[in-house]
């Protein structure tokens, strides 16, 4: 009945005869790499799930909230019946042979069955290795998506099917770090991929702080000056990373906060990695892809930013989709040296290919029931009514937040996500020295002790010097636990002040 | 309609400004990486696929045969029924509450129904994160499986669900790699998968001949005279590769041949890297495991093996299951330090998690049907075919390639494959040194513009000097393109002899 979030549990070893592998001659870069999401609350967390399932009564809390991890269908988020109606029928072909049944019995609609028809046409069958970027047939559909958002032309021949947005991002920081001087710039605070799988590579991650006051806005000065400085160390900065809508911040970036983006790529020569993953978890304006900004910005002044390199990520997992264990997404590639793009697809194609179930939810995804087709009612209802209900969650979060003492939150825009700030009084600080924490660590700890609330402290995403944060979804169904929070705060503040 | 084979096609750049990526400034473990599976000869083979599909009459074939990769439904190889109708009520749960219509309209028996139900107890949804080493239900079944297997314990804390087995292979050749001194062993010929990843971690391939001669088998000899060369270079060799059954070989090793080379790794203090993919692929004597050998060992001679650390792996996509597309697989981790495994737990937690379709697909296959259950008449009826259906192919093939002058080919004994050598006349090889490529090459060449049949020339996988092979699945139905083979090579020999 579990999942997500049983970390690796502590072992001991069978004999003390020495072996190859020790902790201190693997690949060091593995055990530089942090990742926080999965780590030591983690465990904790499961580990009060599971006592609780044991029927220990002795928790001050009775459920655990799993508020670390944009995980959808682990909290109480149903997937969207035209999107799994079509994969069962990819996933058995032999359904399709009596459609008058699946009519009937199930309420399938013709035009799911189409689409599952369709799709085994392109796919030939969900159990063979597909083309390594992904199927043709259903890049297409992408590149239609791309299209219909952006307003201008995308090739099927510059999309790459992945398994989840983090394999893209691995691959293409694979490519764009050549040696150990090479840099690339990460938002902090960041989603901590990035900062990871750079530690894997041995590259350098190069920092830039967003604005906190500014609604986690992007200041460009803020990224020119990290370029300086890493440059005056040495440093080869080769990408720019951003993550709008924000992780964990929520932010969303205006057009013009893009160009600047763009402006800075296009002087300095970096490569744009926009990952753009919570693109329909906007709240507030509307999502600017960097490709649309880019292409206008192409059109407007000719020649400027022609050669700039951007990569676009996407996901099945987060949105209103939130298909998180089915593995599904892509990237695009705009600008790229197209003897470049063929080593890409040389190292997508040793990995033989993305998961083929995950290529045809992504193409539902992007080719969702139109105004007029059979499932449309539906799947409109199920589509608006997950992101109402996150909308909701968002603001009713937030509202707690601002009455918690010595907490600041940015007004919700996007993603799934709060990052509030908490002012710890010197007393909470220095408890977490005495235990060799970092302060915001601390504060979750003693949070999920109490609450049984797992959120993942700022410092596993990276935070301005002397500020403490914690990240928190806003998926868990219902206001209990967030006024457990509201109570353990008050008691910590009055414990610690 | 297609998949698998198109390659990444030419592009021109679209603007001459240079880049921040250029071919010679990109990552260059990258471009020095080789995977021939997906190279030239499979991009030549789809062209012909589409001309034929676009009406062309031109060609000395009426078909293409992808007999290049072992992607068995792509061809004609049906999946199991079981798998894909557990399968299909995972996708859609909402299925499972018409039992009645399953039954009666689509044949779904009450053990489908059944598994689907505890399989959704496991995961909560597929579209789900599990936990990162793969939902904790579904490993307990893995390792029941093993415990069937190999008569010894397994541990769920100990398996690794993996989205198949290449990624396994990634995750653990990155973990022994500490730095470009790291050496691992790697059977001459190999699945490329070994030495293309060894390149992208900038270690070191130490290559040992597999004895043709004796059916592809394992030579110990080999092994330790290559581990003296290598550690003469100065290379610190940590590993050892074993493919059983082989690929590209087809062999498959003995009890004796298996305890040979743990005695070795446990001298030289080696992780042994048994890759058993194909562990039904068996057509002569039986699959002993290395783990049940290693177990086998520990147990008569306390001590001595002791320290033995051994990785396994293992996949849907091979065997009868053949399912690709989907992406499962697992690997064992035996006698790994638990500090070290920790260190595996967060670099796979990186990425999340494997599909979780494909995880419920592995559990399928790991437990399927028994004697008695509803399905197991059909499962047992179709899993037998598939294992008849390889046998005879195999055998035709290999009759064929006996006919054939100066063809040599082992008998088949598992795996996918057939790797006959070729005794090229010097003519030919002249001819190929002329156009700059191998000679296997060129005869594989040679052989697609000839007959539309795609092999992969054994240049690909790596061979003895001077000699001369090429690798073929015996997954195509018919045996009209085997014909097309033999009439190939002997106007091939005609004209070069």
């Amino acid at each position: 009945m579990t999942q997500t979030t049983v970390a690796y549990a502590k072992r001991t070893l069978t004999t003390t005869q020495p072996r190859c592998l020790n902790i201190d001659n693997i690949n060091p870069h593995i055990r530089a790499a942090k990742y926080a999401v999965r780590g030591e609350l983690a465990v904790k967390a499961e580990e009060y799930r599971q006592r609780l399932a044991d029927g220990d009564k002795s928790l001050p809390f009775d459920s655990v909230i799993f508020a670390n991890i944009g995980n959808p269908q682990q909290l109480d988020q149903k997937p969207i019946t035209f999107f799994r109606q079509v994969l069962s029928l990819v996933e058995n072909p032999l359904l399709l042979e009596n459609p008058e049944a699946l009519k009937n019995s199930f309420g399938y609609k013709q035009d799911v069955i189409d689409r599952a028809q369709t799709l085994l046409a392109n796919v030939q069958s969900v159990g063979a290795y597909s083309h390594s970027q992904g199927a043709p047939g259903i890049r297409k559909s992408v590149a239609k998506f791309i299209e219909e958002r952006d307003g201008f032309a995308a090739d099927p021949q510059d999309l790459f099917l992945t398994a989840g947005a983090s394999s893209g991002v691995s691959t293409l920081l694979n490519v764009i770090c050549n040696d150990s001087n090479a840099g690339v710039l990460v938002p902090i605070p960041q989603y901590p991929l990035y900062t990871a799988t750079l530690a894997l590579l041995n590259a350098q991650c190069v920092p830039y702080l967003l604005e906190e006051e500014k609604s986690w806005g992007t200041n460009v000065n803020a990224i020119t000056q990290s370029i300086k400085e890493a440059k005056a160390a040495g440093t080869n900065v080769r990408a720019v990373v951003v993550i709008n809508p924000g992780n964990p911040t929520g932010a969303s970036l205006t057009a013009d906060d893009i160009k600047k983006v763009i402006d800075v790529a296009a002087e300095e020569k970096l490569v744009v990695m926009a990952d753009e993953v919570y693109q329909t978890n906007v709240f507030e304006g509307e999502f600017v892809s960097f490709k649309k900004r880019l292409r206008q910005l192409q059109k407007e002044q000719p020649g400027k930013y022609d050669a700039v390199e951007l990569v676009s990520f996407h996901s099945t997992s987060k949105g209103m989709v939130g298909e998180c264990g089915h593995r599904g997404g892509f990237f695009e590639l705009v600008g790229f040296d197209p003897q470049v793009q063929e080593q890409i697809y040389k190292l997508v194609s040793i990995g033989l290919c993305p998961p083929v179930v995950a290529q045809c939810l992504l193409e539902t995804m992007v080719n969702p029931p139109r105004a007029g087709d059979p499932s449309f009612e539906l799947y409109e209802k199920e589509y608006n009514g997950i992101r109402d209900g996150l909308q909701k969650r968002a603001f009713a979060l937030y509202d707690a937040f601002q009455r918690m003492e010595g907490v600041e939150c940015q007004k919700p825009q996007g993603a799934m996500y709060l990052f509030p700030t908490i002012n710890l009084p010197n007393k909470a600080i220095e408890a977490a020295q005495a235990e060799g924490r970092p302060a915001d660590e601390f504060y979750c700890l003693k949070m999920l002790d109490a609450t049984g609330v797992c959120a993942v402290p700022g410092s596993g995403f990276g935070q301005k010097e002397g500020t403490f944060h914690f990240r928190t979804t806003f998926l868990a169904p219902g206001t209990d636990w967030v006024e457990r929070i509201v109570k353990f705060h008050s008691e910590f503040m009055n414990q610690y002040r």
